[in-house]
Protein backbone atom coordinates (compact mmCIF):
# COMPACT_ATOMS: atom_id res chain seq x y z
CA UNK A 1 0.00 0.00 0.00
CA UNK A 2 1.61 3.51 -0.73
CA UNK A 3 1.57 6.36 1.18
CA UNK A 4 -1.33 7.87 -0.87
CA UNK A 5 -3.71 5.20 -0.12
CA UNK A 6 -3.73 5.39 3.29
CA UNK A 7 -6.47 7.22 5.14
CA UNK A 8 -5.92 10.63 6.10
CA UNK A 9 -6.81 13.17 8.89
CA UNK A 10 -5.35 16.57 8.84
CA UNK A 11 -6.03 19.08 11.77
CA UNK A 12 -5.51 22.70 11.96
CA UNK A 13 -4.40 23.74 15.54
CA UNK A 14 -5.01 27.17 15.88
CA UNK A 15 -6.33 27.38 19.65
CA UNK A 16 -2.88 27.21 22.35
CA UNK A 17 -5.59 26.22 24.62
CA UNK A 18 -4.97 23.31 27.38
CA UNK A 19 -7.59 20.78 26.98
CA UNK A 20 -7.88 21.61 23.00
CA UNK A 21 -3.92 20.58 22.66
CA UNK A 22 -4.88 17.70 24.58
CA UNK A 23 -7.95 16.74 22.24
CA UNK A 24 -6.09 17.74 19.03
CA UNK A 25 -3.26 15.11 19.72
CA UNK A 26 -5.28 12.72 21.35
CA UNK A 27 -7.19 12.84 17.62
CA UNK A 28 -4.21 12.67 16.13
CA UNK A 29 -1.94 9.49 17.82
CA UNK A 30 -5.40 7.47 17.92
CA UNK A 31 -5.55 8.04 14.00
CA UNK A 32 -1.85 7.17 13.30
CA UNK A 33 -2.29 4.43 15.98
CA UNK A 34 -4.80 2.81 13.37
CA UNK A 35 -2.40 3.71 10.55
CA UNK A 36 -4.12 7.18 9.20
CA UNK A 37 -1.13 9.67 7.72
CA UNK A 38 -1.90 12.37 10.03
CA UNK A 39 -0.72 15.96 9.82
CA UNK A 40 -1.16 18.76 11.84
CA UNK A 41 -0.95 22.49 10.72
CA UNK A 42 0.17 24.78 14.03
CA UNK A 43 -0.91 28.23 13.57
CA UNK A 44 -1.80 31.07 15.69
CA UNK A 45 -1.84 30.33 19.36
CA UNK A 46 -1.24 26.34 18.55
CA UNK A 47 1.76 26.96 17.89
CA UNK A 48 2.78 26.97 21.50
CA UNK A 49 2.48 23.41 21.15
CA UNK A 50 5.62 23.03 18.94
CA UNK A 51 7.50 25.94 20.59
CA UNK A 52 11.26 24.37 22.05
CA UNK A 53 11.12 24.22 25.25
CA UNK A 54 13.56 26.52 26.65
CA UNK A 55 11.59 28.41 29.20
CA UNK A 56 11.73 31.70 27.26
CA UNK A 57 8.35 32.63 25.70
CA UNK A 58 8.38 33.76 22.40
CA UNK A 59 10.23 36.74 21.48
CA UNK A 60 9.75 38.35 18.44
CA UNK A 61 11.62 41.43 17.08
CA UNK A 62 10.08 44.54 18.01
CA UNK A 63 7.62 45.82 20.94
CA UNK A 64 4.68 44.67 19.23
CA UNK A 65 5.77 41.49 18.56
CA UNK A 66 7.08 41.19 22.06
CA UNK A 67 3.59 42.20 23.52
CA UNK A 68 2.21 39.16 21.84
CA UNK A 69 5.41 36.92 22.56
CA UNK A 70 3.61 37.04 26.24
CA UNK A 71 0.73 35.26 25.19
CA UNK A 72 2.61 32.60 23.64
CA UNK A 73 4.25 31.06 26.18
CA UNK A 74 5.06 27.65 25.34
CA UNK A 75 3.33 24.08 26.09
CA UNK A 76 3.64 24.59 29.51
CA UNK A 77 1.90 27.58 30.08
CA UNK A 78 -1.15 27.24 27.96
CA UNK A 79 -4.29 28.04 29.81
CA UNK A 80 -7.65 25.81 29.47
CA UNK A 81 -10.26 26.94 27.43
CA UNK A 82 -12.37 27.40 30.29
CA UNK A 83 -12.17 29.16 33.52
CA UNK A 84 -8.28 29.10 34.16
CA UNK A 85 -8.76 29.20 37.58
CA UNK A 86 -5.51 31.71 37.33
CA UNK A 87 -3.47 29.25 35.65
CA UNK A 88 -3.79 26.05 38.14
CA UNK A 89 -6.40 24.08 36.13
CA UNK A 90 -4.07 22.53 33.24
CA UNK A 91 -1.74 21.72 36.02
CA UNK A 92 -4.62 20.26 37.76
CA UNK A 93 -5.61 18.30 34.40
CA UNK A 94 -2.24 17.17 34.01
CA UNK A 95 -2.63 16.00 37.71
CA UNK A 96 -5.51 13.94 37.16
CA UNK A 97 -4.32 12.76 33.63
CA UNK A 98 -0.90 11.29 35.26
CA UNK A 99 -2.95 10.28 37.88
CA UNK A 100 -5.56 8.10 35.88
CA UNK A 101 -2.49 7.02 33.29
CA UNK A 102 -3.82 8.97 30.70
CA UNK A 103 -1.21 10.44 28.83
CA UNK A 104 -0.03 13.96 29.43
CA UNK A 105 0.14 16.36 26.63
CA UNK A 106 3.68 16.37 27.03
CA UNK A 107 3.84 12.32 26.32
CA UNK A 108 0.96 12.59 23.65
CA UNK A 109 3.27 15.30 21.76
CA UNK A 110 6.28 12.74 21.82
CA UNK A 111 4.14 9.86 20.80
CA UNK A 112 3.27 12.19 17.87
CA UNK A 113 6.54 12.14 16.46
CA UNK A 114 6.73 9.08 17.07
CA UNK A 115 4.52 8.06 15.18
CA UNK A 116 5.91 9.94 12.28
CA UNK A 117 2.87 12.61 12.54
CA UNK A 118 3.54 15.38 10.41
CA UNK A 119 3.75 18.69 11.95
CA UNK A 120 3.51 21.94 9.84
CA UNK A 121 3.81 25.28 10.93
CA UNK A 122 1.88 28.15 9.05
CA UNK A 123 3.86 30.50 7.83
CA UNK A 124 1.55 34.11 8.00
CA UNK A 125 1.18 33.69 11.63
CA UNK A 126 4.49 33.16 12.37
CA UNK A 127 5.03 36.60 10.03
CA UNK A 128 2.69 38.39 12.22
CA UNK A 129 4.00 36.87 15.68
CA UNK A 130 7.57 37.58 14.32
CA UNK A 131 8.83 34.24 14.96
CA UNK A 132 11.01 31.94 13.41
CA UNK A 133 11.62 28.20 12.48
CA UNK A 134 13.95 28.64 15.29
CA UNK A 135 11.87 28.89 17.93
CA UNK A 136 9.95 25.49 17.07
CA UNK A 137 11.18 21.62 18.27
CA UNK A 138 13.50 20.42 15.59
CA UNK A 139 10.76 17.83 14.75
CA UNK A 140 8.69 20.38 12.75
CA UNK A 141 8.99 19.13 9.26
CA UNK A 142 8.44 22.48 7.15
CA UNK A 143 6.71 25.90 7.36
CA UNK A 144 4.05 26.07 4.64
CA UNK A 145 1.07 28.36 3.76
CA UNK A 146 -2.34 27.59 2.80
CA UNK A 147 -1.73 26.33 -0.56
CA UNK A 148 0.23 23.17 1.01
CA UNK A 149 -1.39 22.53 3.95
CA UNK A 150 -4.60 21.86 0.70
CA UNK A 151 -1.97 19.96 -1.12
CA UNK A 152 -0.66 17.80 1.71
CA UNK A 153 -4.44 17.63 3.28
CA UNK A 154 -5.87 16.47 0.00
CA UNK A 155 -8.03 13.34 0.44
CA UNK A 156 -8.54 13.26 3.66
CA UNK A 157 -10.73 15.07 6.66
CA UNK A 158 -9.68 18.35 7.65
CA UNK A 159 -10.99 19.28 11.08
CA UNK A 160 -10.04 22.62 13.05
CA UNK A 161 -9.77 23.01 16.56
CA UNK B 1 -30.36 1.53 0.56
CA UNK B 2 -28.10 0.07 2.85
CA UNK B 3 -27.33 2.36 6.24
CA UNK B 4 -24.01 2.74 4.55
CA UNK B 5 -24.91 4.47 1.75
CA UNK B 6 -26.47 7.00 3.42
CA UNK B 7 -24.22 10.39 3.54
CA UNK B 8 -22.54 10.51 7.03
CA UNK B 9 -21.54 13.56 8.94
CA UNK B 10 -20.06 13.12 12.58
CA UNK B 11 -19.71 15.66 14.82
CA UNK B 12 -17.16 15.85 17.93
CA UNK B 13 -18.53 17.52 20.83
CA UNK B 14 -16.34 19.40 22.40
CA UNK B 15 -16.74 22.50 24.03
CA UNK B 16 -19.50 22.61 26.68
CA UNK B 17 -20.93 26.45 25.74
CA UNK B 18 -24.21 27.08 25.51
CA UNK B 19 -24.32 28.64 21.76
CA UNK B 20 -21.54 25.82 20.10
CA UNK B 21 -24.19 23.17 21.36
CA UNK B 22 -26.82 24.82 19.96
CA UNK B 23 -24.91 25.07 16.84
CA UNK B 24 -23.56 21.39 17.00
CA UNK B 25 -27.31 19.83 17.76
CA UNK B 26 -29.18 22.50 14.71
CA UNK B 27 -26.51 21.04 12.09
CA UNK B 28 -26.78 17.50 13.76
CA UNK B 29 -30.46 17.60 13.87
CA UNK B 30 -30.88 19.30 10.22
CA UNK B 31 -29.11 16.75 8.70
CA UNK B 32 -30.99 13.85 10.14
CA UNK B 33 -33.60 15.37 9.02
CA UNK B 34 -32.78 15.78 5.33
CA UNK B 35 -31.42 11.59 5.95
CA UNK B 36 -27.60 11.71 7.10
CA UNK B 37 -26.68 8.90 9.56
CA UNK B 38 -25.56 11.59 12.13
CA UNK B 39 -22.53 10.82 15.09
CA UNK B 40 -22.33 12.73 17.70
CA UNK B 41 -19.34 11.85 19.93
CA UNK B 42 -19.17 14.08 23.00
CA UNK B 43 -15.90 14.71 24.74
CA UNK B 44 -14.95 16.72 27.29
CA UNK B 45 -16.64 19.75 28.06
CA UNK B 46 -19.47 18.31 25.46
CA UNK B 47 -20.44 15.80 28.16
CA UNK B 48 -22.29 18.11 29.61
CA UNK B 49 -25.25 17.77 27.28
CA UNK B 50 -25.55 14.47 27.63
CA UNK B 51 -25.39 14.36 31.60
CA UNK B 52 -28.53 13.33 33.60
CA UNK B 53 -31.16 15.68 34.31
CA UNK B 54 -30.43 15.58 38.20
CA UNK B 55 -29.89 18.71 38.96
CA UNK B 56 -26.79 17.29 40.37
CA UNK B 57 -23.42 18.59 38.85
CA UNK B 58 -21.04 15.73 37.53
CA UNK B 59 -19.12 14.05 41.28
CA UNK B 60 -16.42 11.64 40.24
CA UNK B 61 -14.36 10.02 42.89
CA UNK B 62 -11.56 12.25 44.94
CA UNK B 63 -11.67 15.87 45.48
CA UNK B 64 -9.57 16.76 41.70
CA UNK B 65 -12.68 15.15 40.20
CA UNK B 66 -15.07 17.36 42.07
CA UNK B 67 -13.02 20.22 41.47
CA UNK B 68 -13.42 19.70 37.83
CA UNK B 69 -17.26 18.40 38.55
CA UNK B 70 -17.88 22.05 39.54
CA UNK B 71 -16.98 22.70 35.69
CA UNK B 72 -19.56 20.16 34.43
CA UNK B 73 -23.01 21.49 35.25
CA UNK B 74 -24.73 19.20 33.07
CA UNK B 75 -26.96 21.24 30.36
CA UNK B 76 -28.67 23.54 32.23
CA UNK B 77 -25.38 25.23 33.51
CA UNK B 78 -23.61 25.48 30.26
CA UNK B 79 -21.81 29.03 29.71
CA UNK B 80 -22.02 31.03 26.67
CA UNK B 81 -18.96 31.03 24.83
CA UNK B 82 -19.05 34.89 24.59
CA UNK B 83 -19.71 37.08 27.41
CA UNK B 84 -21.31 35.16 30.04
CA UNK B 85 -23.38 37.94 31.82
CA UNK B 86 -22.81 36.05 34.98
CA UNK B 87 -24.64 33.16 34.00
CA UNK B 88 -27.71 35.28 32.46
CA UNK B 89 -26.75 35.24 28.44
CA UNK B 90 -27.84 31.40 28.09
CA UNK B 91 -31.34 31.79 30.21
CA UNK B 92 -31.22 35.01 27.65
CA UNK B 93 -30.80 32.75 24.37
CA UNK B 94 -33.37 30.30 25.34
CA UNK B 95 -35.67 32.92 26.27
CA UNK B 96 -35.69 34.69 23.02
CA UNK B 97 -35.39 30.96 21.33
CA UNK B 98 -38.35 29.94 22.40
CA UNK B 99 -40.07 33.97 21.98
CA UNK B 100 -38.93 33.21 17.96
CA UNK B 101 -40.47 29.82 18.01
CA UNK B 102 -36.71 28.10 17.83
CA UNK B 103 -36.36 24.71 19.50
CA UNK B 104 -34.46 25.15 22.43
CA UNK B 105 -31.28 22.99 23.28
CA UNK B 106 -33.56 21.30 25.36
CA UNK B 107 -35.69 20.61 22.83
CA UNK B 108 -32.85 19.99 20.17
CA UNK B 109 -31.64 17.37 22.49
CA UNK B 110 -35.24 15.55 22.53
CA UNK B 111 -35.40 15.68 18.69
CA UNK B 112 -31.59 14.31 18.12
CA UNK B 113 -32.59 11.32 20.09
CA UNK B 114 -35.96 10.94 17.99
CA UNK B 115 -34.33 11.67 14.72
CA UNK B 116 -32.20 8.44 15.97
CA UNK B 117 -28.97 10.20 16.03
CA UNK B 118 -25.59 8.15 17.45
CA UNK B 119 -24.56 9.55 20.98
CA UNK B 120 -21.58 8.50 22.03
CA UNK B 121 -19.11 9.43 24.83
CA UNK B 122 -15.23 9.59 24.93
CA UNK B 123 -14.08 7.24 27.12
CA UNK B 124 -10.61 9.28 28.14
CA UNK B 125 -12.69 12.50 28.91
CA UNK B 126 -14.96 10.37 31.34
CA UNK B 127 -11.84 8.45 32.79
CA UNK B 128 -10.17 11.88 33.30
CA UNK B 129 -13.07 13.76 34.99
CA UNK B 130 -13.70 10.26 36.75
CA UNK B 131 -17.30 9.57 35.74
CA UNK B 132 -19.41 6.79 34.17
CA UNK B 133 -22.23 5.73 31.71
CA UNK B 134 -24.41 6.11 34.63
CA UNK B 135 -24.01 9.69 34.98
CA UNK B 136 -25.53 9.87 31.39
CA UNK B 137 -29.17 9.79 29.74
CA UNK B 138 -29.82 6.36 29.30
CA UNK B 139 -29.86 7.25 24.73
CA UNK B 140 -25.85 7.44 25.02
CA UNK B 141 -25.69 4.43 22.87
CA UNK B 142 -21.91 3.71 23.64
CA UNK B 143 -18.62 4.72 25.39
CA UNK B 144 -15.78 4.77 22.86
CA UNK B 145 -11.92 5.84 21.98
CA UNK B 146 -10.69 7.49 19.18
CA UNK B 147 -10.44 3.96 17.05
CA UNK B 148 -14.65 3.20 17.33
CA UNK B 149 -14.83 6.73 16.54
CA UNK B 150 -12.95 6.92 13.77
CA UNK B 151 -14.68 3.27 12.34
CA UNK B 152 -17.77 4.75 12.76
CA UNK B 153 -17.32 8.15 11.01
CA UNK B 154 -15.46 6.49 7.99
CA UNK B 155 -17.02 7.54 4.86
CA UNK B 156 -18.50 11.00 6.05
CA UNK B 157 -17.71 14.81 6.93
CA UNK B 158 -16.03 14.52 10.39
CA UNK B 159 -16.52 18.91 12.59
CA UNK B 160 -15.10 19.23 15.96
CA UNK B 161 -17.52 22.18 17.86
CA UNK C 1 -14.24 21.83 -15.96
CA UNK C 2 -17.80 22.54 -14.92
CA UNK C 3 -18.13 23.61 -11.45
CA UNK C 4 -18.91 21.11 -9.55
CA UNK C 5 -15.75 19.18 -10.56
CA UNK C 6 -13.86 21.79 -8.74
CA UNK C 7 -12.81 20.78 -5.08
CA UNK C 8 -14.95 22.07 -2.49
CA UNK C 9 -14.16 23.87 0.86
CA UNK C 10 -17.04 24.98 3.05
CA UNK C 11 -16.53 27.03 6.21
CA UNK C 12 -19.39 27.43 8.99
CA UNK C 13 -18.06 30.65 10.47
CA UNK C 14 -19.66 30.41 13.84
CA UNK C 15 -16.78 32.35 15.85
CA UNK C 16 -16.84 36.15 15.74
CA UNK C 17 -13.33 36.31 17.28
CA UNK C 18 -10.59 38.89 14.93
CA UNK C 19 -8.26 35.75 15.20
CA UNK C 20 -10.80 32.93 14.39
CA UNK C 21 -12.26 35.37 11.26
CA UNK C 22 -8.66 36.16 10.17
CA UNK C 23 -7.94 32.16 10.31
CA UNK C 24 -11.18 31.72 7.95
CA UNK C 25 -10.94 34.72 6.08
CA UNK C 26 -7.03 33.23 5.23
CA UNK C 27 -7.80 30.00 4.69
CA UNK C 28 -10.97 30.70 2.72
CA UNK C 29 -9.12 32.94 0.10
CA UNK C 30 -6.39 30.91 0.09
CA UNK C 31 -8.26 27.87 -1.17
CA UNK C 32 -10.16 30.27 -3.36
CA UNK C 33 -6.48 31.26 -4.93
CA UNK C 34 -6.09 27.79 -6.01
CA UNK C 35 -9.25 27.29 -7.72
CA UNK C 36 -10.91 25.76 -5.08
CA UNK C 37 -14.86 26.97 -4.92
CA UNK C 38 -15.48 28.31 -1.65
CA UNK C 39 -18.43 28.70 0.29
CA UNK C 40 -18.82 30.27 4.47
CA UNK C 41 -21.82 29.69 5.99
CA UNK C 42 -21.57 32.86 8.59
CA UNK C 43 -23.82 32.10 11.90
CA UNK C 44 -24.10 33.36 15.83
CA UNK C 45 -20.94 35.88 16.02
CA UNK C 46 -19.74 34.97 12.82
CA UNK C 47 -22.42 37.51 11.67
CA UNK C 48 -20.61 39.95 12.56
CA UNK C 49 -17.86 39.82 9.59
CA UNK C 50 -20.66 40.44 6.95
CA UNK C 51 -22.05 43.43 8.88
CA UNK C 52 -22.56 46.37 7.07
CA UNK C 53 -19.93 49.27 7.73
CA UNK C 54 -22.50 51.65 9.29
CA UNK C 55 -20.54 52.12 12.59
CA UNK C 56 -23.90 51.35 14.22
CA UNK C 57 -23.94 47.70 15.83
CA UNK C 58 -27.16 45.29 14.74
CA UNK C 59 -30.04 46.36 16.34
CA UNK C 60 -32.67 43.37 16.08
CA UNK C 61 -36.63 44.35 17.45
CA UNK C 62 -37.30 44.83 20.91
CA UNK C 63 -35.31 44.95 24.25
CA UNK C 64 -33.39 41.34 23.99
CA UNK C 65 -32.59 41.59 20.69
CA UNK C 66 -31.22 44.82 21.38
CA UNK C 67 -29.08 43.48 23.82
CA UNK C 68 -27.34 40.84 21.84
CA UNK C 69 -27.15 43.27 19.42
CA UNK C 70 -24.07 44.76 21.93
CA UNK C 71 -22.43 41.37 21.38
CA UNK C 72 -22.55 41.78 17.68
CA UNK C 73 -20.36 45.27 17.21
CA UNK C 74 -19.64 44.08 13.31
CA UNK C 75 -16.20 43.56 11.90
CA UNK C 76 -14.28 46.88 13.52
CA UNK C 77 -15.54 45.65 16.88
CA UNK C 78 -14.58 41.83 17.14
CA UNK C 79 -12.81 39.99 20.01
CA UNK C 80 -9.76 38.59 20.33
CA UNK C 81 -10.34 35.05 21.06
CA UNK C 82 -7.35 34.99 23.25
CA UNK C 83 -7.10 37.57 26.17
CA UNK C 84 -8.82 40.65 25.09
CA UNK C 85 -6.57 43.50 26.63
CA UNK C 86 -9.94 45.71 27.15
CA UNK C 87 -10.52 45.78 22.90
CA UNK C 88 -6.96 46.50 22.33
CA UNK C 89 -5.27 43.01 21.27
CA UNK C 90 -7.54 43.13 17.60
CA UNK C 91 -6.29 46.80 16.78
CA UNK C 92 -2.65 45.46 17.85
CA UNK C 93 -3.28 42.46 15.63
CA UNK C 94 -4.25 44.51 12.82
CA UNK C 95 -1.30 46.90 13.37
CA UNK C 96 1.05 44.11 13.24
CA UNK C 97 -0.30 42.92 9.91
CA UNK C 98 0.17 46.03 8.52
CA UNK C 99 3.36 46.15 9.47
CA UNK C 100 3.97 43.10 8.18
CA UNK C 101 2.39 43.87 4.92
CA UNK C 102 0.28 40.81 5.73
CA UNK C 103 -3.65 40.98 4.50
CA UNK C 104 -6.19 42.89 7.29
CA UNK C 105 -9.34 41.50 8.00
CA UNK C 106 -11.02 44.22 6.36
CA UNK C 107 -8.62 43.13 2.94
CA UNK C 108 -9.41 39.78 3.53
CA UNK C 109 -12.96 40.20 3.61
CA UNK C 110 -12.52 42.62 0.23
CA UNK C 111 -9.86 39.73 -1.52
CA UNK C 112 -13.08 37.04 -0.76
CA UNK C 113 -15.45 38.93 -2.57
CA UNK C 114 -12.86 39.46 -5.80
CA UNK C 115 -12.22 35.83 -5.23
CA UNK C 116 -16.18 35.15 -6.19
CA UNK C 117 -16.43 33.22 -2.80
CA UNK C 118 -19.85 32.74 -1.92
CA UNK C 119 -21.35 34.21 1.43
CA UNK C 120 -24.38 32.76 3.08
CA UNK C 121 -25.84 33.60 6.59
CA UNK C 122 -27.63 31.45 8.52
CA UNK C 123 -31.38 31.49 8.67
CA UNK C 124 -31.97 30.50 12.54
CA UNK C 125 -29.45 32.99 14.23
CA UNK C 126 -30.93 35.62 12.58
CA UNK C 127 -34.34 35.24 13.74
CA UNK C 128 -33.03 34.21 16.98
CA UNK C 129 -30.90 37.70 16.86
CA UNK C 130 -33.86 39.53 15.46
CA UNK C 131 -31.60 40.75 12.17
CA UNK C 132 -32.19 40.83 8.65
CA UNK C 133 -30.32 40.67 5.17
CA UNK C 134 -31.16 44.38 4.90
CA UNK C 135 -27.52 44.42 8.12
CA UNK C 136 -25.53 42.85 5.89
CA UNK C 137 -23.19 44.01 2.95
CA UNK C 138 -25.04 43.41 -0.06
CA UNK C 139 -22.90 40.36 -1.49
CA UNK C 140 -24.17 38.07 0.87
CA UNK C 141 -25.80 35.56 -1.39
CA UNK C 142 -28.91 34.69 0.10
CA UNK C 143 -30.09 33.86 3.66
CA UNK C 144 -30.21 29.95 4.28
CA UNK C 145 -30.65 26.73 6.32
CA UNK C 146 -29.14 23.44 7.45
CA UNK C 147 -30.55 21.78 4.11
CA UNK C 148 -28.88 24.25 2.12
CA UNK C 149 -25.90 24.42 3.21
CA UNK C 150 -25.36 20.08 3.21
CA UNK C 151 -26.36 20.75 -0.20
CA UNK C 152 -24.08 23.26 -1.43
CA UNK C 153 -21.46 21.86 0.85
CA UNK C 154 -21.96 18.62 -0.62
CA UNK C 155 -19.00 17.05 -1.85
CA UNK C 156 -16.22 18.83 -0.52
CA UNK C 157 -14.95 19.33 3.07
CA UNK C 158 -16.78 20.94 6.14
CA UNK C 159 -14.99 22.88 8.89
CA UNK C 160 -16.17 24.91 11.67
CA UNK C 161 -14.27 27.51 12.78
Amino acid sequence: MSPSDKKKLSIISFSGDFDKLVAAFTLACGSAAVNYEVNIFFTFWGLNAIKKKTGRRFTGKGILAKTFGFLMGGVNNVPLSRLNFFGTSPKLMSFMMRKRNVATLKELIDAAIALNINLYACEMSMHILGISKDDFIPEVKEVIGVANFLQYSEGGDRIFI
